[in-house]
């Protein structure tokens, strides 16, 4: 397992932890679905070789990386590279890791990426969020601050990321107050800025202060996530910023966010192909420019609905690309992200959400996806973020926490005693065995009202979304900041009001 | 595979095809997941033998049951039984075939019940329906009837059952109603009655009719479905109608249905060896009463609130128990069944319902479970079936239908000439693979709704409830009865008002 040395993370550790309980990452107890076979496998590797020799793929904006793959043996022209067979496969081979620890300024948060192990994070990105009391409108900072406390709250989700904009500030500066915002309201794994090489450098600065410059050298504090430009191009700003992280060897998650019919071809091996030639040409750069810097495969393979334009989520075809860009990680030998956590195209948190989050998170679990993006909060093909939504998939991720559990086969798990004691024709609930185990044998949903239906109605008749709406509320009241040393919080601030002031005065 | 012989069904062919469109059963391409080793399935098998031998089975009200059992070489004490260890696993190998051919009265319907393949079936048994616009309520003639008819119509079902009682019947002539629906509204395989043996034989003659003497004789025309009382204890009414269709040669599903707390002990391991003793010892009676007839091995384990005492559906526990069940029927060497489908405890059609649904669907699926009922309409712990639900869940199933299609790895679908022309940056909405494949690449949710929150808002911001509601009215409204001669109809209906007035006389 890659893992930096450890030092001086101990001057800087908090005298109190948060009091949230978190659920440890996944420790997956099975093999992962396999739904292609090893010559069906073969044939799409071949493809994307095939991509990579004969098409190629853009790398835009920077010379060095352009010198680096001429000097590793590829054929440039331009902005365009093309590869030998095998050779991506190769060089990322050679010196990228196959699992490593990603920290937290909250030690009992690291988690472990790679192997049977499995994480899930929020939704990232949207400029919308949505609520049943104010609807769906522009994220307000207020949102975002609400949305990273809940996230750090939720116990099935392992990391934080920005889970919508902070659009009251101004694009050159809004990195910082999402960086700030991650790193103070949460202590588990933060996801950098993407959105520069200059926001990608502020993060990694912020983060020095806060988890130390020793304990950044020396470990994996970040998630650096950018996505290629398909088809087949790495754009200037993605890369400038993954080169970043990567130079500081901060590991990177690099999708191919593909939508069959528009960024890939209308045919499922088709887009798993490009998808899988973009992966490797980007892997491979992120090892030439740092060798052995930890780096994800994403996925994410929808599709496109003919009819509007819009994009389609929950699909069989997407659900069906998961487990095999999965094993196309796995052969790679990287660890496998998902950016299709619990997506869906549905405005509010209905059956229709529910359904198509349900099936893909379902999917990415049993296809053995180390890190899941968006897992928890996402509506509406990601434009928005909502509240009752994340509420709902937490209660899903923490469902799907506890079935990996292996198969307790104690003599108390297997219970023959009290099948000895009742006897055919009786009942179990009042006896020792039952009453002994009650409170922990099963998983509890905080959403689900198993009540009967007098009971249901006497309460309101409030649906799952009604009652995840009370769930999120009463959660932000109860919030609490985990500890964080002021001295440190002080530089951290004074680091973003700098920061601030300075690009105001270049913008 | 076990098939009578075929003969005399010509005749009986109608001269019109229905004209809904069906999806055939589904051909899994993939290995079933499995989420225990073999030491632990030893376990629960050697746990089943041990309640089997020590504490026995009651199987009550049938001396000649008893009698067979005891010529068998068990242990008979009054209606007691107990079998020395692998008993009834050998009478049941010795000659319950692995798999078999379900039979309709249109052809085209019937399915292969075993081996890699999966058929879904929709809700049975609910005393109350629900739909958006009269709620809750007591189900009626008219609502068993248009249930069938949606059941019949959804393409991703291959079975028909009683989606709900037939209230307005008094119960000893119910049976006559619910099978003249089944076999009049639809034309795919049945659920026989197991309310009696004289249901049983009402059912078993009215299919005669249907399907003619010979073709019943010689073919597997309906189910006969029956639960165990667990804990362990097979009572005179289920064993009287199962005794029934085994003697016929028709096929028998056993679901120990079976909350851990209530029903079973608190803790998986011993449920499911509670579940599979049941089993055991019921799938061996069938083959005593009727060597060579099939039988399903089902099953159900869910677990009860320790709150409220309410049954809870879709938890991580209920999904772990399906896979390892349905891993226990093949290594018996029978269909594994799943009483499982799409179960929630929620009253309406909400998120609650959606997610419960598609987690247990879905690991259903993967399971390899064959025959899975109450795939879809169920509500609130399976007392109310949901008009909107059946078709939420019903394009789930066919979601899941998609989703075995093996990966398309022709040269359309591997796509290289179109990734080719396309090229880096460019999209390929236009390209000439993308309007060829479009129409036919991806399923199409007749649900869910991927339009911009504009369009969707400006149709009114519906739900995916309020388009169920929708699509099931005008399926009803564009039903037709599938074709059948009008002289079995009125044999049909004959025999019917025969033994309504019979029963009604004896009572």
């Amino acid at each position: 397992m890659a893992q930096k040395h450890r030092k001086g993370r101990a001057a800087r550790q908090t005298e109190h932890q948060a009091e949230t309980v978190h659920m440890p990452y996944i420790r997956r107890g099975f093999s992962p679905l396999s739904l292609l076979n090893e010559e069906g496998l073969d044939l799409i590797e071949r493809n994307a070789d095939t991509i990579l020799q004969e098409t190629g793929m853009e790398f835009r904006g920077d010379p060095e990386a352009l010198e680096l793959f001429r000097n590793a043996g590829a054929d440039v022209q331009g902005e365009r590279v093309r590869f030998d067979r095998g050779m991506c496969r190769s060089i990322i081979q050679a010196t990228a890791p196959r699992d490593y620890i990603q920290c937290a300024r909250n030690p009992d948060n690291n988690i472990h990426i790679g192997g049977g192990d499995v994480s899930f994070s929020p939704v990232g990105g949207p400029a919308f969020v949505h609520d049943l009391d104010r609807g769906r409108r522009y994220a307000s900072s207020d949102d975002f601050h609400d949305l990273v406390k809940l996230a750090h709250m939720l116990p099935s989700l392992h990391a934080i990321g920005a889970p919508c904009e902070y659009l009251e500030a101004p694009i050159p500066e809004r990195h910082l107050h999402s960086i700030f915002a991650q790193l103070y309201y949460s202590d588990k794994p933060i996801h950098g800025s993407s959105r520069s090489a200059v926001a990608a450098t502020d993060t990694l600065n912020m983060t020095r202060i806060v988890m130390g410059d020793d304990f950044v050298d020396n470990n994996y504090c970040l998630f650096g996530g950018i996505n290629t430009n398909s088809p087949l191009v790495l754009d200037d700003t993605m890369m400038a910023a993954a080169k970043t992280y990567a130079r500081a060897n901060q590991p990177v998650l690099v999708s191919a966010y593909l939508l069959a019919g528009a960024m890939g071809p209308m045919g499922l091996a088709g887009a798993l192909a490009q998808q899988l030639a973009e992966t490797l040409g980007s892997l491979a750069l992120l090892q030439l420019f740092r060798p052995g810097v930890p780096c994800l495969m994403g996925t994410f393979v929808g599709a496109v609905s003919m009819k509007s334009g819009a994009p389609v989520y929950g699909t069989p075809e997407s659900m069906l690309g998961i487990p095999i860009a999965a094993e196309l990680a796995r052969r790679l030998g990287v660890p496998a992200s998902c950016a299709g956590g619990a997506v869906t195209s549905s405005k509010i948190p209905d059956a229709q959400a529910a359904t198509e989050s349900a099936i893909t998170l379902h999917t990415t679990f049993f296809a053995g996806v180390n890190y899941v993006s968006h897992a928890a909060g996402w509506l509406e093909g990601g434009l928005t973020a909502g509240y009752e939504k994340m509420i709902l998939d937490g209660d899903l991720c923490s469902a799907l926490q506890w079935f990996t559990k292996p198969l307790d086969l104690s003599e108390n798990g297997q219970a023959m005693d009290a099948v000895r004691e009742v006897g055919p024709g009786s009942h179990f609930m009042g006896c020792e065995h039952t009453q002994h185990n009650f409170k922990t044998a099963f998983w509890q949903s905080d959403i689900a009202d198993s009540n009967t239906f007098e009971q249901w109605s006497a309460e309101g008749q409030n649906d799952a979304a009604q009652r995840a709406n009370k769930i999120w509320k009463s959660m932000l009241a109860n919030y609490e900041v985990p500890a964080m040393d002021p001295g440190i919080r002080e530089a951290l601030e004074a680091y973003r009001d700098r920061r601030q002031k300075e690009i105001n005065q270049q913008t």
